[in-house]
Protein backbone atom coordinates (compact mmCIF):
# COMPACT_ATOMS: atom_id res chain seq x y z
CA UNK A 1 0.00 0.00 0.00
CA UNK A 2 2.31 2.55 1.11
CA UNK A 3 4.62 2.76 -2.49
CA UNK A 4 1.41 3.55 -3.92
CA UNK A 5 0.16 7.37 -4.44
CA UNK A 6 -3.51 7.93 -2.64
CA UNK A 7 -6.01 9.89 -3.69
CA UNK A 8 -8.16 10.71 -0.43
CA UNK A 9 -11.10 11.95 -1.97
CA UNK A 10 -11.39 9.03 -4.19
CA UNK A 11 -10.28 6.97 -1.37
CA UNK A 12 -14.45 8.27 0.01
CA UNK A 13 -15.78 7.13 -2.97
CA UNK A 14 -15.04 3.06 -1.17
CA UNK A 15 -17.06 2.88 1.52
CA UNK A 16 -20.78 4.74 3.16
CA UNK A 17 -21.16 4.07 6.68
CA UNK A 18 -20.71 6.14 9.22
CA UNK A 19 -18.49 6.03 12.22
CA UNK A 20 -16.11 3.47 10.66
CA UNK A 21 -12.42 4.58 10.01
CA UNK A 22 -10.64 2.95 7.30
CA UNK A 23 -7.16 2.94 6.67
CA UNK A 24 -5.42 4.40 3.70
CA UNK A 25 -1.69 5.05 4.62
CA UNK A 26 0.86 4.01 7.18
CA UNK A 27 3.80 6.42 8.79
CA UNK A 28 5.99 4.30 10.49
CA UNK A 29 3.31 2.90 13.39
CA UNK A 30 1.04 5.76 12.68
CA UNK A 31 -2.23 5.30 10.45
CA UNK A 32 -4.03 7.91 8.11
CA UNK A 33 -7.80 7.05 8.25
CA UNK A 34 -10.48 7.93 6.68
CA UNK A 35 -14.27 8.41 8.21
CA UNK A 36 -17.99 9.80 7.09
CA UNK A 37 -19.18 10.98 10.17
CA UNK A 38 -23.03 11.92 11.02
CA UNK A 39 -24.88 12.73 13.82
CA UNK A 40 -23.43 12.60 17.45
CA UNK A 41 -20.81 9.69 18.41
CA UNK A 42 -19.98 8.55 22.09
CA UNK A 43 -17.93 10.60 24.36
CA UNK A 44 -14.64 8.68 24.73
CA UNK A 45 -10.83 9.37 25.45
CA UNK A 46 -7.49 7.90 24.07
CA UNK A 47 -5.48 7.66 27.26
CA UNK A 48 -2.38 6.77 25.43
CA UNK A 49 -2.39 9.00 22.38
CA UNK A 50 -3.10 12.24 20.86
CA UNK A 51 -5.86 11.99 18.04
CA UNK A 52 -5.36 14.27 14.94
CA UNK A 53 -8.87 15.58 13.26
CA UNK A 54 -8.87 16.81 9.75
CA UNK A 55 -11.94 17.72 7.74
CA UNK A 56 -11.62 17.12 3.99
CA UNK A 57 -15.12 17.89 3.19
CA UNK A 58 -18.10 19.72 5.19
CA UNK A 59 -18.64 20.24 8.65
CA UNK A 60 -17.84 19.09 12.03
CA UNK A 61 -17.87 20.11 15.92
CA UNK A 62 -15.86 18.19 18.29
CA UNK A 63 -17.43 18.79 21.84
CA UNK A 64 -14.96 19.00 24.94
CA UNK A 65 -16.32 19.12 28.27
CA UNK A 66 -15.10 22.66 28.35
CA UNK A 67 -15.78 24.16 24.99
CA UNK A 68 -16.69 23.27 21.76
CA UNK A 69 -14.19 23.35 18.67
CA UNK A 70 -16.05 23.77 15.44
CA UNK A 71 -14.57 22.56 11.83
CA UNK A 72 -14.82 23.15 8.39
CA UNK A 73 -13.09 21.82 5.08
CA UNK A 74 -9.24 22.32 5.67
CA UNK A 75 -9.28 22.57 9.04
CA UNK A 76 -7.62 20.62 11.97
CA UNK A 77 -7.05 19.97 15.58
CA UNK A 78 -5.32 17.32 17.93
CA UNK A 79 -7.30 16.65 20.74
CA UNK A 80 -4.91 15.62 23.31
CA UNK A 81 -4.65 12.30 25.25
CA UNK A 82 -6.46 11.78 27.80
CA UNK A 83 -9.37 14.35 26.49
CA UNK A 84 -12.79 13.28 26.95
CA UNK A 85 -14.58 14.40 23.03
CA UNK A 86 -17.17 13.77 21.25
CA UNK A 87 -17.56 14.31 17.51
CA UNK A 88 -20.72 15.84 15.81
CA UNK A 89 -21.81 16.44 12.44
CA UNK A 90 -24.99 17.96 12.12
CA UNK A 91 -24.68 16.88 7.61
CA UNK A 92 -22.06 13.99 6.85
CA UNK A 93 -18.90 15.42 7.12
CA UNK A 94 -15.73 13.61 5.20
CA UNK A 95 -12.66 13.52 7.93
CA UNK A 96 -9.11 11.71 8.13
CA UNK A 97 -7.40 10.76 11.41
CA UNK A 98 -4.28 10.42 12.19
CA UNK A 99 -2.82 8.26 15.25
CA UNK A 100 -0.93 5.53 16.06
CA UNK A 101 -1.91 2.04 14.82
CA UNK A 102 -4.36 -0.02 17.41
CA UNK A 103 -6.46 3.01 18.41
CA UNK A 104 -9.62 1.65 18.67
CA UNK A 105 -12.32 4.61 17.72
CA UNK A 106 -14.18 4.76 20.93
CA UNK A 107 -11.71 4.89 22.97
CA UNK A 108 -12.46 3.43 26.52
CA UNK A 109 -15.67 2.78 26.23
CA UNK A 110 -16.79 0.33 24.11
CA UNK A 111 -20.06 -0.37 22.85
CA UNK A 112 -22.25 -0.91 19.71
CA UNK A 113 -20.53 1.72 17.85
CA UNK A 114 -16.78 0.24 18.16
CA UNK A 115 -15.37 -0.70 14.97
CA UNK A 116 -12.49 -2.65 14.20
CA UNK A 117 -9.81 -0.36 14.15
CA UNK A 118 -7.62 -2.06 10.93
CA UNK A 119 -10.14 -1.98 7.99
CA UNK A 120 -8.02 -0.57 4.84
CA UNK A 121 -9.43 0.40 1.93
CA UNK B 1 -1.12 24.86 19.89
CA UNK B 2 -2.01 21.86 20.13
CA UNK B 3 -5.64 23.22 21.70
CA UNK B 4 -6.41 25.41 19.40
CA UNK B 5 -7.49 25.03 15.76
CA UNK B 6 -5.59 24.96 12.70
CA UNK B 7 -6.45 26.34 8.73
CA UNK B 8 -4.13 24.98 6.88
CA UNK B 9 -4.39 27.42 4.10
CA UNK B 10 -4.56 30.17 6.49
CA UNK B 11 -1.39 28.97 7.63
CA UNK B 12 0.36 29.35 4.76
CA UNK B 13 -0.25 33.21 4.23
CA UNK B 14 2.35 33.40 7.01
CA UNK B 15 5.24 32.65 4.75
CA UNK B 16 6.75 33.20 1.51
CA UNK B 17 9.60 31.06 1.37
CA UNK B 18 10.36 27.58 -0.55
CA UNK B 19 11.76 24.29 0.57
CA UNK B 20 11.52 25.86 4.35
CA UNK B 21 8.66 23.67 6.16
CA UNK B 22 7.16 24.89 9.24
CA UNK B 23 5.29 23.47 12.06
CA UNK B 24 1.59 24.04 12.30
CA UNK B 25 0.82 20.91 15.02
CA UNK B 26 2.37 18.19 16.79
CA UNK B 27 0.71 14.45 17.65
CA UNK B 28 2.60 12.81 20.23
CA UNK B 29 6.00 13.11 18.87
CA UNK B 30 5.13 13.40 15.08
CA UNK B 31 4.38 17.21 13.15
CA UNK B 32 2.23 18.21 10.90
CA UNK B 33 4.46 21.01 8.73
CA UNK B 34 3.66 22.69 5.63
CA UNK B 35 6.13 24.20 3.08
CA UNK B 36 6.02 26.08 -0.23
CA UNK B 37 8.23 24.27 -2.89
CA UNK B 38 9.06 25.42 -5.78
CA UNK B 39 11.81 23.70 -8.50
CA UNK B 40 14.20 21.08 -7.86
CA UNK B 41 15.30 19.60 -4.13
CA UNK B 42 18.49 17.56 -3.19
CA UNK B 43 18.05 14.10 -3.15
CA UNK B 44 18.15 12.60 0.10
CA UNK B 45 16.61 9.95 2.05
CA UNK B 46 15.78 9.47 6.00
CA UNK B 47 17.06 6.00 7.33
CA UNK B 48 14.96 6.83 10.75
CA UNK B 49 11.67 7.33 9.22
CA UNK B 50 8.88 6.74 6.83
CA UNK B 51 7.87 10.71 5.71
CA UNK B 52 4.38 11.95 4.17
CA UNK B 53 4.02 14.12 1.66
CA UNK B 54 0.16 15.37 1.03
CA UNK B 55 -0.35 18.25 -1.17
CA UNK B 56 -2.96 20.73 -0.57
CA UNK B 57 -2.35 22.88 -3.51
CA UNK B 58 -1.04 22.65 -6.90
CA UNK B 59 1.21 19.96 -8.11
CA UNK B 60 4.39 18.18 -7.31
CA UNK B 61 6.35 15.37 -8.22
CA UNK B 62 8.80 12.49 -6.43
CA UNK B 63 11.44 11.58 -8.13
CA UNK B 64 12.50 7.87 -6.57
CA UNK B 65 15.20 5.79 -8.24
CA UNK B 66 12.92 3.72 -9.93
CA UNK B 67 9.82 5.74 -10.28
CA UNK B 68 8.20 9.19 -10.78
CA UNK B 69 5.02 10.09 -8.20
CA UNK B 70 3.38 12.48 -9.44
CA UNK B 71 0.51 14.22 -6.93
CA UNK B 72 -1.79 16.82 -7.33
CA UNK B 73 -4.02 18.44 -4.58
CA UNK B 74 -5.39 15.86 -2.72
CA UNK B 75 -3.23 13.59 -3.15
CA UNK B 76 -0.65 11.94 -0.82
CA UNK B 77 2.68 9.58 -0.76
CA UNK B 78 4.56 7.49 1.36
CA UNK B 79 8.23 7.47 1.13
CA UNK B 80 9.12 4.61 2.80
CA UNK B 81 12.33 5.00 5.21
CA UNK B 82 15.41 4.74 4.03
CA UNK B 83 14.23 5.71 0.30
CA UNK B 84 16.44 8.21 -2.06
CA UNK B 85 13.72 10.59 -3.40
CA UNK B 86 13.74 14.31 -4.47
CA UNK B 87 10.95 16.65 -4.58
CA UNK B 88 9.84 18.99 -7.41
CA UNK B 89 7.25 21.26 -8.25
CA UNK B 90 7.39 23.46 -11.81
CA UNK B 91 4.85 25.28 -9.94
CA UNK B 92 4.98 26.54 -6.45
CA UNK B 93 3.25 24.03 -4.67
CA UNK B 94 2.11 24.17 -1.54
CA UNK B 95 2.31 20.75 1.00
CA UNK B 96 2.10 19.51 3.86
CA UNK B 97 4.33 16.96 5.81
CA UNK B 98 3.82 14.46 8.50
CA UNK B 99 7.15 13.04 10.20
CA UNK B 100 8.51 12.37 13.25
CA UNK B 101 10.21 15.70 15.15
CA UNK B 102 13.24 16.49 14.78
CA UNK B 103 13.97 15.19 11.19
CA UNK B 104 15.89 17.30 9.12
CA UNK B 105 14.61 18.70 5.89
CA UNK B 106 17.43 17.16 3.95
CA UNK B 107 18.00 14.29 5.61
CA UNK B 108 21.56 13.04 5.41
CA UNK B 109 22.34 15.57 2.84
CA UNK B 110 23.75 18.67 5.00
CA UNK B 111 23.59 21.73 1.99
CA UNK B 112 22.18 25.51 2.30
CA UNK B 113 18.73 23.74 1.50
CA UNK B 114 19.12 22.24 5.40
CA UNK B 115 16.53 24.17 7.69
CA UNK B 116 15.99 24.77 11.49
CA UNK B 117 13.72 21.82 11.58
CA UNK B 118 11.49 23.26 14.13
CA UNK B 119 10.27 26.58 13.67
CA UNK B 120 6.29 26.60 14.12
CA UNK B 121 3.94 29.61 12.57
Amino acid sequence: MRSKKINIKEKFLKFSEHWSPKVIAELNDYQFKLARIKGEFVWHKHDETDEVFIVIEGKMKIELREKMIELKEGEMYVVPKGTDHRPYAEDECKIMLVEPRGVVNTGGSISELTQDNDVWI
